[in-house]
């Protein structure tokens, strides 16, 4: 097609586009069922991926559980069934194998081609707020998160681009959770955000299929103003905001306060 | 201080920023000197690493070289004697150690001390395009580059908070460059870089302490309106490119394709 014509035509389909996205906003939304699928959660001991577990168990979705901790994961397991779920809980550490994006790629390769083959099925990435922006004193973990968000994306398109389009992709990416990740965390203007909040939110995504969770949804205009302001402006944006928290500056063990937490969640239609 | 008034002064300040940013671009830019300068070039043995050696060496700065190609590094370092620079060249595997960008914040980790207690010298880290939007069928490549787009803009942050004002940052992040790292790429509307060109737009980067190094400019637009419109649009959008590479999908080998291109150059004020 003629160059022109094509950008012409990009410009009319935009504009439909954009007008759709405005419409959405008000549509009611569908939430898909996730009864008899079977669920995988990593991190499943404690936290979001714990309370994720409970969400998808009160749901009657059929429960793997992985986890470093056992007497965590078994504490998850036992409470997913009271709620009237089948689950089955694993000792795994993803994070022996190698750093916490690869954990994630390489459980996602392991499940993929199943999901593939019945264009069917949901990855979930945990990220943060820290994969969208940056937090100083935590450069491992912003860097970590940001690969996490790149991992998303990036297969996001991929999909899209093999005309997968059953199976679909959700990055969480909340601001910080009250989960003692951080010692004496505090935020104005912004909520600290805690762990059920956070679960729910999570949930919810997924059962529209929103590919970006970003929790609080304000944080959605925060991080266009930083693509749109200069350096200087968004210096003073974050200062308003003023995130606190402690962390030990030159302590040989920083590296040890940098989290790990990081759920997979992939599920393909039961057989039964 | 009072919030309300707090966020007047912050739109006051806002719009003052904006006004001089708008001005900036038509100011003449300042470039300071690297000679004498002390200069480590990670990857320094072909492609962009080695022109950016060059750069430097017209600019009699010091060099240290390190590259996993003990051929390649050697000839480096010859031309840039013949250039009239000190130059010394060393055979290092960043890569092996771990990830890439776990080599490039562990490079980082061995300068930056000395850097810090005299407050000057300059981080350079290279992505790419990839580390800010994505690619289908580069997982691994994408995810990494966000890492490293995640850990330089981390690191900036955090040298500010320090009030390390001497210590510059910059981020390359060119679209695909012509070094045979992906096989027949092609692209519509953006030009295919070759490496003369990245390496002369990184040096000028450098020189007048640019945060973001964006090659070519142009991509600065896309990415503000990858945040600004609906998926369907972006999508639309990115058709219009058509940018097209060889992958080899099943490959067992797909992983090795995947680069480790990565340059760190510290450089800190000579004592002579």
């Amino acid at each position: 097609m003629n160059l022109l014509l094509e950008v012409l035509w990009l410009l009319v389909t935009t504009i439909y586009f954009c007008l759709e996205a405005f419409v959405k906003l008000f549509a009611p939304v569908k939430r898909k069922s996730v009864r008899g699928e079977t669920v995988l959660v990593t991190g499943a001991g404690h936290g979001i991926g714990r309370l994720t577990a409970y969400e998808f168990a009160k749901r009657q979705s059929k429960l793997v559980l992985w986890d470093i901790n056992k007497h965590g994961i078994e504490e998850t397991a036992e409470e997913c069934r009271k709620l009237g779920a089948e689950a089955y809980a694993f000792v795994v550490d993803c994070s022996k194998r190698e750093k916490i994006y690869s954990a994630a790629e390489k459980t996602t390769k392991e499940f993929l081609p199943a999901m593939m083959s019945i264009n069917h099925g949901h990855i979930v990435t945990v990220a943060s707020a820290c994969g969208l922006s940056t937090l100083p004193f935590l450069v491992s973990y912003c860097s970590s998160k940001f690969a996490a968000v790149g991992f998303h994306k990036t297969l996001t398109q991929e999909l899209a681009a093999l005309g997968k389009d059953g199976i679909k992709t959700s990055c969480l990416c909340p601001v910080i959770v009250n989960t003692g990740f951080v010692k004496n965390p505090s935020q104005r203007l912004l909520p600290l955000l805690e762990p059920e909040h956070v679960a729910n939110t999570l949930m919810e995504g997924i059962l529209t299929n929103q590919k970006m969770i970003i929790v609080p949804p304000i944080l959605n205009v925060l991080l266009m103003l930083e693509r749109l302001l200069p350096e200087r402006a968004i210096a003073g944006v974050s200062r308003l905001f003023e995130v606190k928290f402690d962390v030990a500056v030159g302590c040989k063990d920083k590296g040890k306060q940098v989290g790990t937490l990081s759920i997979v969640i992939s599920y393909t239609k039961s057989n039964s």
